[in-house]
């Protein structure tokens, strides 16, 4: 009977999801369960199941991972609790013997088939590509020798490194990617908790809907940020789908809801837009430490607080 | 030995000041103290000699008064606590005998003379502006038949309604004014002290320097007011006198500093700019409430302070 | 020997794409070219092989089409010339005798599983989401019947409506989608040409880098848009691949490029943007005519600028 | 019969405006015409009897010269083609015999009374002031022994330095002034005109009427410079007589209306406001270049114009 914490993740073993949960958590320390995909990860720590989940929320080259922003967009609350991030290669696979000219077909999840669209128009410009449910998933179909090339339905499978050694396929070529910084980043998703203290390096992460489809009201939220001093670090626009033109913004804030000027920038949004949904206050995985200005750091707003007070009680 | 309040204003009696005294403040009830200016009268509240001074801040016509608010801006702290707006009209009075014809030179405060330019362009084209003290000096002056009228330096004066009266002189002409719709605002200012609750109906009086001589800097002090629905009801630029091209803003915002809205956009203001001075909350003259929309009443707030909190606890 | 213009379109006979072509283009006066994906159709525009593309570019749902907005902003320069809305809604299609509980796997394109995810965990909670190359390319694999079902790897498929008949398959539901009011939108793509005459109910469509990863920066160019009256009808931000934190947006606006308020915006981004890509000014699907406030219409910028010339040589 | 350009000017002769009119134009090539007041000055601009103008339009003390701005701002119009900046400073004179200990009452124009306050509150405590219509008025009513101290009225008079030797009065204290950088602004005044071309180093000066009394009205008049890095050198807000509440702002930009940006700062407010009356673009008078960065220069404009044009040849 196992009381170790468990941790929901997008599974089969070998995915970049997987090695993200092996980044953030000592594998002896916790149980893996893993799940066909984002949103059957997220309802396992909603339904209690599991305790956390690690999902990709974001990647340099595609954006923001649309099931996981959506997912947490709505439903019972969840909050992020910490993030890692993780660089983008691949291993292109297929079975020994199998030459880069016989390629006609390579399979791939549609987030990695876009990281390396480019290198794949050069090398295999006369490949398809089909469509798989996961990074590993192409691979392990591959693996399977019950089946012909043509069952298949592909010659070649995109994977995350270390896939083609563990289950027997050829790596015909290595460290593919479009590009050199691509990364994908990772959080591990919680119920909600009291927050952590702040560390001077963390991240929030909010999705706001917006009051009307105008630019002005886009303006006027950022207007909320600026006269506190909050800067954006990601803002993604996502349509609300049974609204025609209008939507809803994911954003990450550098700042903790623990900070005066993050909680008065909530404040501000909770008081002017529609929908605020608070998505965590959790330590940035580079560990580099908001620059606040004199103005607007947490010491400005306890003096300008007690001079409020003064004011009032006419100690001024 | 009276026990009475005392009042500081421009005196003497027959000014428009005392005039606004005492649509303020029942006579019975208080002592009233004429000063030979503003300056002095607000001294005389700083000193501890008076308990308030009523002094006129702002007219229609010429904007505001310098001298009072110069004086309110520097110093130890004053506080406005009352307003009273009275509507702006002279009367040109003479000797008995002079004619129309005959005015060669007409005196004035400075102030008054703004306010009848185009009346006295037009119905007395040739006569020159001599300069008084204040509204009453000019008619005293003429008054006094002991003098020559080319020792007096003019031949007619300007003076609020009922001064003619008064001093024996003749009203040639009544209701003297540009515009019907001149008025002067006059305020009570007193020492510091515990501000009243808000009314629905409150104006708050600030001075303000801006960090910098930047219209970028105007704009940004106004987004402080702006993200919290705050709307001025006047705004002034005063130069900084020896800073050249830095200036100091005179504000009325619609508002009372007990109120949340008015508060954070203070605590804006205190955080971001380097001089501000709060010169009182006090019941707007005209009682007009203030329209405050949904998301920027107390209520809401209050509501979005609660959300913030239970952020940090973990309980939203 | 064709003379007709030629379109590009994701095919095969049968897509969504295809039903869009149909509704803007009379097949008899035009050759219909199909191509595997977006990316090749574009290309096919940009080296000459063929008029014009159709593609699909936004989704009520999943918001922007990725490869379509990065294809249409890096390379060389193509425009938008038109744009139709389609309803979004599915067939789901088995061969003869499979029912409802026999599916355990269904295929679609990734986009078109985004837009039946509710209904398929309503309906079909415990089958699993194969992906596919395109929406027709699932219905064409399942109606091949020299494969097995095992070989295919899925019980059932997503397709346009118009799909079963066919193909010979069995509609097995019908109009399935999350959303009533599910729609794509499709543009016309052409090469740079003299853009038409405003018709007063026209978007331009744009891509513009930011100079930085502020919030800030975004404002700033919010405000170009702002200070000339110009609304925005969609916004969406892409990371810029190699450079994380820097984020391009696509956008339309509504207006055209012909219009004075809309050039003068354009100019302002122009100025101050580091990238900004023009991607054409067409009529709007809906024909709704853009409201213009008096004072940024072509007349009120006319007498504007006849005002400045007006000062400029003293006639004023 | 003289045929020089005539420049009317606030005599008598000594006054501050008589020593920038001789900084302004040699009088060997000119004519200087003694005006009562800035009102008649102007006038006679206006009704063709002079050329120019020469006025106080600013005080580093007082603000803006009411008279001055009012009567540009109304009526025929008329352009400031050049300023000059005077030190502002006063001998206080007495005639012979008199003690410092013996000043009762000082008489002063009521700008020169606001920038010696200080001075004349810790030096003459006890001592009155009495309004003058000029800074020279007051001297020369002193030096006219004919009249006793009593009938004029006053012991000492504060004059433009130089004064008390031309008159024969005794200067009994030297340079006094509150602040050793106070100094006034003064404008050369003349009909509509060709402007000259930009030189780097200009002013413009607007009066603008706002919309309406919100601050917002005023954020966004701002908004119209700062998109196109106009900055402001002086801002100062004048009620608009017969309307209470609404205002008008009276302001210097750098630039000028041969540049670019400045001449679409101005479309834009021509545009949106009710009222924009320009004042003349002109040379500074301190000489030192405006920066203007890279992305709002003529060349900036110029290519940006290019580039919209090509948009709609379809050249680009």
């Amino acid at each position: 009977m196992s009381s170790l914490p468990k941790y929901a993740y997008l599974g089969p073993a070998g995915t970049f999801t997987h090695a993200a949960l092996r980044a953030m958590v000592d594998p002896d320390t916790a149980e893996f369960v893993p799940c066909v995909d984002v949103v059957t990860a997220l309802g396992a720590v909603r339904a209690g199941d599991v305790d956390y989940a690690v999902v990709a929320i974001e990647n340099t080259v595609e954006g923001g991972v649309t099931a996981t922003l959506d997912t947490l967009a709505s439903g019972d609350p969840l909050v992020i609790v910490g993030e890692t991030v993780l660089p983008v290669a691949f291993e292109l696979l297929v079975r020994p013997g199998t030459e880069l000219s016989d390629i006609t077909a390579v399979s791939a999840h549609s987030h990695a088939w876009a990281q390396v669209r480019r290198w794949a128009n050069a090398t295999l410009p006369d490949a398809t590509f089909v469509g798989a449910s996961s990074n590993a998933a192409a691979a392990v179909a591959l693996a399977d020798q019950s089946r012909s090339l043509d069952e298949v339905g592909f010659t070649a499978a995109l994977a995350p490194p270390g896939t083609g050694e563990a289950l027997g396929l050829t790596v015909i070529a290595d460290r593919v990617a479009d590009s050199v910084s691509a990364a994908t980043r990772f959080v591990k998703v919680g119920r909600p908790c009291p927050v952590g203290r702040p560390t001077g390096a963390d991240k929030t992460t909010l999705v706001v809907h917006l009051p009307s489809d105008h630019s002005g009201a886009l303006m006027e939220m950022l207007e909320q940020f600026a006269v506190r001093g909050v800067v954006l670090s990601r803002i993604e626009s996502r349509p609300i789908g049974d609204r025609p033109g209008e939507y809803s913004f994911s954003m990450d804030l550098l700042g903790h809801v623990g900070e005066a000027r993050v909680a008065e920038a909530l404040m501000g949004l909770k008081r002017t837009c529609p929908v605020v949904r608070f998505l965590g206050s959790y330590p940035k995985a580079d560990g580099e430490v908001t620059d606040v200005s004199m103005d607007t750091g947490d010491e400005a707003f306890d003096q300008a607080a007690n001079w409020v007070e003064s004011l009032r009680d006419g100690t001024h």
